[in-house]
């Protein structure tokens, strides 16, 4: 075993309870990873069909380059490993999560024919890394859902050349991605874009209405 | 008492203690079940007018195909195990759940002249058993509530007879019923199909407000 | 000390805790109550002004039938003590819960104009003692708010007598009444009219917008 | 280290994973002070940039009256600490919190033309210190967000001048500060105040469509 991954495994497991407690990660949806060794690559990644709000430290993965288990006998990758280590390579991510949660999944899909959500002017935004004022304009890109997870890798490795200034991405009617250098800026950014997202969600509500 | 009895009824409480926090068993309503034993059958079920927050694993009963009590002399089971045992029987369920949620009341009563909701194009759909992609349409039936469990029994086999497809039934204004092979799984389907309500629950006020 | 005290105390916290992480007795808003015996009348009665996510069982006070303190030295009990008696000696309740929720503080400011929010054919009413069937129509009715304590149990009085049916009462803009012949079945009533409260709300925005 | 600090960092710590949970403090947003020492001041602060949900006592800083920090050598007082050291000074507060929550921010916005958020007529009015009636009418002044803390702090400090009878201010955009006497009474404001803005936040929905 990698030096060091049960202390990764541990923070998987302690971050996927708590976005499961959130509502999140219900129904097995979602998946973490973070990086264990760089050279060659290997990842921490969570099992496929787990539910995460009970996920134990020795079920999480070591995966490969090639999304392919390293040292232990059992346990499925997600299907979705392959994004993950595309958006360790493009990105130098040191930790990658993927949430399913209400508002990301209502605004992938009302946002959709914008290409992306424009998320500006709130002080949440600086809790983004490299980001230093409100003022600060994130766009959020919006790539269409597939279940053909090598086209989809491509799909998000050419969403992230061209925006190379995005913390996330939205896969539409499906969820977000985000990630940072380690886990802890990695759950900060999935917490503050979540956020963000419903609260542009309920703005909706209320500018049409009421106002 | 039956062997694997005590896993199986930790289990079931487990379930409740997580429903009953996000809110989709308040007040005593809703219900669990498993099975123990296929025949004769033996299920455990939740008792009658207990608070699931504070469910204990030695309230669980035993009943048998007639909803009868096996064993223990005392607690009522709910009034509803008979629409366990019609589940158990028509689709080789080994685990049954039964939530009252906000939004699955709501969508029961605004989509009843539908006869169902249709659910379709999200990703979390794959995380019902059987369904490989987004693009998968999941129809809920609606059946109209009834206190006369035997009739609402007959109409809940008329309704798994005609929509062979269906992961779960709403019961108009009152609930949302759905199983899975084993708990893990019908526990994995509930999460699954309350997040779908409240998703498209949240959309119609979205989309006719603010697009 | 009352025989039983400390039961009803660590009863009335527990319920306290739930409630306030729900979101239901924010701001040391509400209070709780159980009868500890009925000739002559001792109330375990929570202290005015304590977090009620932080409440202690030897926080709680035993209040006479005048709402005076009795055997404690310390402790101030809440200002409302009066309406508590009142419910208990009027409906002969053994445990008087009051909650402030957002929807039920919204909901009894909407329907303020028809005096009572009219609640029909949930099968959540069913867990009202009493109702038998869905098919239960419940007035909740709406009292008018005021500080004038003496006054308003004198209006509580007149309700509860006008609507001898009643599970429970809104004080408008203020928050929500019921009661049980124990904790428990207090407790249950007060998760019911919440969820209905909310299930109403929340029905009010998807009725008018999206059908 | 002061007399009295790690009983005030405890306390500090509690509030922050209470408000945390209830999704106030997301992604490190957000900061909490309470008074160590009147003359010369001394702020028990949380630090910058730390997951508030797993906060621990050791991580608060000890700040002065121009925010540098006192005795210990590491960490990064939060860039807010002018605020929090003016509302002491001005208001001769206790404790200062900041919750950065979906409703605080959509209303900081929303009611920005107005330059306040006119609260009156709720019961929850009364928990707030000084307020003896649910027909107390709050101005919560909102105060537009900047990066210039110095800039900011005069703002605040006008602002609190101007409307001497104000609990809390909003930042727009930004978030919620509320204080108190001690900490008990600032975390009192600050789920009474939270609780009144998601109130007339979603009333905004209900009156506009469904009345």
């Amino acid at each position: 075993m990698l030096d060091g991954f049960e202390e990764i495994a541990a923070g998987l497991v302690a971050t996927a309870k708590s976005f499961h407690a959130r509502g999140w990660l219900l129904g097995t949806s979602g998946n973490l990873s973070a990086v264990g060794q760089r050279e060659p690559l290997l990842l921490a990644m969570s099992p496929s069909g787990v539910d995460k709000g009970e996920l134990r430290a020795d079920q999480l993965l070591s995966i490969d380059q090639n999304a392919r288990i390293v040292g232990q006998p059992g346990g499925k990758p997600s299907d979705e490993s392959l994004l993950h280590i595309r958006i360790v390579r493009d990105r130098g991510a040191g930790a990658v999560l993927h949430t399913h949660s209400i508002w990301n999944t209502i605004l992938s899909d009302v946002y959709a024919r914008d290409g992306g959500v424009r998320i500006e002017g709130y002080e949440m935004l600086k809790g983004l890394q490299g980001v230093s004022t409100h003022e600060h304009a994130e766009w959020l890109p919006i790539v269409e859902n597939s279940q053909d997870m090598a086209t989809l890798a491509e799909s998000v490795g050419e969403t992230l050349n061209k925006h190379k200034a995005a913390h996330g991405f939205l896969l539409r009617r499906h969820g977000l991605y985000s990630w940072g250098e380690n886990l802890a800026q990695a759950k900060r950014h999935i917490e503050i874009l979540e956020f963000l997202l419903e609260t542009i969600g309920r703005t909706l509500h209320i500018r049409a209405n009421a106002i």
